[in-house]
């Protein structure tokens, strides 16, 4: 079938390519509809490796996805031919250790599009274990669909936080992920979410969701306007989104006595780290590794209308000019949080 | 001063009456604008007595209050004169065991306003210590302070159930607190709530805030309208806030597995209880008394219009028509939510 | 293969039974070497069911079990041939939505050793999922290896209580499960335990563990004994494990303020449940169904000597004299704790 | 009164000094019986200043300490004249905002013992508050009660945690706080504690209680020796009491997959942290400001036996030898662990 294939660093190209496709009984056959661009998948465009996962081999590149259901394995239950469906791309061994305790994300056997040696979804269809395969309710389109494996970062950011009803939160970094996690935030509890960055486009794209106070630093300082609106006590929760390492620096500074931070962003090196500062408020800190379990409560808030992602879709391409879509996105402009290339011709 | 003294049951004047006025250094002295009349104050009046609490002595009654600070202690910082305030009416020995683990509401030593033998603030000024007494965002007006304490309810509910982002929930019960339960709630982190009730106009005014799903009963089973929005899955939580000992008969089927349910009504007797419907689901169960540590979120969540409380304040009496206030209150009308006594005569 | 048939109410036989024995990929096959009686075993030979579990058809009974695998399936890797093992009886579906958030227990697809229809482990052998298979550490026994599956419940209520180190429990009831929590309990954190029967025999069986404190009602009161003890504090934590009725008249009494109240045992019917009681404490009631995720840490604990099962063992019976070994179980003597069934001839 | 008093750097003098002694209604006098020696006693004498504190006038040593009740204001109820007690040595504002949530040790306005420029308690007596004076148990010495203090570090370690029953630890650094850290650890629930350092006395120490490992490095392998047990899983807990900033360049190795990971130990400088390391595990990092809410519940294990820390009390010094007992300290000799001053001549 016909895929994008990365064939290695810098070369991307719309050709055939054999896929396995094999429908297992507790599977189910996707036609795909919409597929979103991730950073990560220009990352591989652009160097060829994330860390130690390398592209050694030809790759279909792609992970935010919704289709259509057009077979199902013999032992499927609660999902039929014809359903609208997003798919978890993050297939782990249920039977093992971390997927018993609930974190399957962690399970060192999770296999993941678009990461090498495993292939994404810009190709007309995959065979995908229905366990990992959530319907899309009615009020919910393939284009937001395929939103909501980003989001579910954000969820899942939300999530280890432990928000209380009423939180005051930062987040540092306003790119795609740093604005899903304000988005999760505040429909997870927040009061108020600021958000910093250097980008004053990507600040004005946050600032139109209401609850998001947008922190354009240096020339303003997070903790100063946390601090100013918090009636000197802090935030309750900090969110590193940015994984650049100056933002280590101050990280601890605009928490409250107590609070939390949690690191969503992926620096390339390890960072200083004030442990001084950390302990001196007892602070808690949470990682965040991918996501489980939340992409139903993410569909859920999606169609409740509590999140809106619609705005963060900057432009969609066609399949055929796939890979005009990722030279575009591979420019990084300020003003383009998410590119998405549709698949299906017939609407959606 | 001129105080609403509930003489004994089904005796209410308003006249003068001694109260103790002596300002300590870490108190504030607060000129009542606004108090809210609670289902508690109406009970007294009607009943003489909750529980083990019995008005033996002429009691002022109120405790849901907000004001404008005229004096402050020695002590005081964070405060001053002229404040804009409303007062959380419990007061623990900070001293305490459970003051010091930080669960001061359930100190045994707390004094409580307008339950005997302590006098609420029907009247127009009070000594209250710093420390539980909060100052209004600008935008949040008096009417809105007066509603942090019965909202706090709701508040505390929300935050012992511990949300994760997107949860289902169910609240049984549409009175005062159930509405505000379903509105923490949803501010907190839920992407819809169902809320369950036999009086139509009392579910007519909550479905006037979008995501929250009306069942009346018994026309509809709060269960079957849960499962048929869940796929068959159950509410992440159930708030019983109807106090009603028949609601417990079907307690535990709305919720999922694993899920928590919430009791904050009071029922007079103990109630027939399913261990074993609650034990094969392995739920949690939290319960609520009062409040700690939500007022300051309280205000955030109204400040930042997540939570608009407004709608629910149904009718506002002048001091002066305190007794003709707790009239219409003694009557239940299914239509009022919260009737509220204004003191302050400038505005608000 | 010959297996202890429960052929219907009060008839059990030991007998030749088709059972069947295919190995799946990810399945090991286990010759049985030790089984301990539990009072569900008993129970379904004494009544013919447990509630709405019925036994229709012959079913064999058993599901405390150790053995040494003898065959493994061939996607199946950490287990081997010859390995010394005991085995966790329910058996989710691992892709199901409860199973994916780690709480497998409650996974409503569950199958239970025998639990009616599902046959139980007096057999000379089982297929089992490796993934619910565990090794024994080389110190401990099959009869111990054997003691884990009660043991886990204990387990799983010490998990659910939260323990914070050093808190003080009450555990009700001083049967089986109730000494496996105490241990349980002792073992994860708390400083001491309070035990509350009206039998003597039992309560000295668990008094021969240091930081035990029996308390033999009715002549104590276990809320008063507690309350001494805790500078009239009350317990962190309060278990109930008798499954009696008249054990949720005085339930909450023991608890501290904010403390916590675990509920394992089963009432047959509903019980009188003192609503007012747990809010005026605010207290936080777990339940406890089965167990997930706690082989492990059992097998852990009782290779490191922090829990010595041993003395609880009282008898142990040759599979020839199963029979036997069910009516003196069904005696219920007061100094029985737990009888055991070795079906291997070769030591252990 | 005669006290120890550091008149500044390198120059310590048993003197006579005026200190404040005024009773409050709320506080009680202190007889000072036993006073332990802590490593921070040790830094302000030999460095003159910890980070920030510096000590600027002459001030009295000492924080870890038992004694016996002279007197009592006229508001203190549950102790007495007469009553053994130890003393927790942080005094936060009860009204601020972080001691009504709990977490008092993280009031910004604390004052604590021999930190300056607050004086300690190497003195004869001592005005404290009731509130943080706690009533020894009959079978717990002095030199046990003055012991509390640095097990109070390990129990918060151990708290912050959140143990699960059966439990494996890693601890790195085995001075007196990773050994309390140790003990805390087994007696909250770990089945089994992994130590590590450098210094084999240290070690040996440590290792004479059962369920502590000890790890030699770098002849062996923290992560290996946890990996080699626990069966390629890894450490549910690494605790970090090292406070060296090569710790950190292997900190998350041992912990398993959705593990914890607990910062006491505190580096001079801000630590190389590798984020990604921490995010792939999706750990959780939790770090320790002293303690809050632990006394109790160290008395309480003390008294049980579960935790024996006499074996770490390597020397006694009377008063008239407090100099000569830090000079003693200041060697810093890995076979002493914790050197304690006996001011009371009668007996204990």
């Amino acid at each position: 079938m016909k895929a994008l294939v990365l064939e290695k660093q810098n070369e991307l190209t719309l050709r055939d390519i054999d896929l396995p496709s094999k429908l297992g009984p507790n599977d189910v056959r996707v036609a795909i509809h919409t597929v979103g661009i991730c950073g990560s998948d220009v990352h591989y465009y652009t160097h060829g490796r994330i860390g130690d996962y390398v592209v050694r081999e030809p790759m279909v590149l792609g992970h935010e996805a919704s289709g259509v259901i057009c077979e199902i394995g013999s032992s499927v239950t609660g999902l039929a031919v014809g359903d609208r469906v997003c798919m978890e791309p993050g297939v782990p061994d249920l039977a093992s250790r971390a997927s018993k305790l609930g974190i399957y994300n962690v399970d060192p056997e999770v296999t993941f599009w678009a990461t090498p040696p495993v292939h994404g979804v810009l190709r007309p269809e995959v065979v995908h274990p229905a366990a990992f395969t959530y319907k899309l309710p009615e009020n919910v389109s393939f284009a937001e669909g395929a939103m909501v494996e980003p989001f579910a970062i954000g969820m899942q950011a939300a999530a280890r936080a432990r928000i209380s009803p009423g939180d005051t939160a930062a987040v540092i970094g306003c790119g795609p992920i740093g604005i899903m996690i304000a988005l999760a935030a505040l429909a997870g509890g927040c009061s108020k979410v600021f958000i910093a960055d250097l980008s004053v486009p990507k600040l004005a794209i946050a600032a139109r969701y209401p609850g998001i106070v947008p922190v354009c630093i240096p020339e303003q300082s997070l903790a100063e306007e946390v601090f100013a609106h918090t009636n000197q006590w802090g935030a309750d929760i900090v969110f590193e989104a940015s994984g650049n390492a100056k933002a280590f620096d101050d990280l601890f500074k605009p928490a409250r006595p107590g609070g939390t931070v949690v690191l969503v962003g992926l620096p390339v090196d390890p960072v200083r780290f004030d442990v001084a500062a950390a302990i001196s408020k007892e602070l808690r800190i949470e990682t965040v590794f991918r996501y489980a379990n939340v992409f139903e409560r993410a569909l859920d808030l999606i169609a409740s209308g509590k999140v809106d992602l619609k705005p963060l879709i900057t432009a969609t391409f066609d399949f055929s000019a796939s890979v005009e879509a990722f030279e575009r996105a591979a420019m990084g402009l300020p003003s383009d949080v998410k590119l998405q290339i549709r698949l299906d011709q017939q609407g959606g």
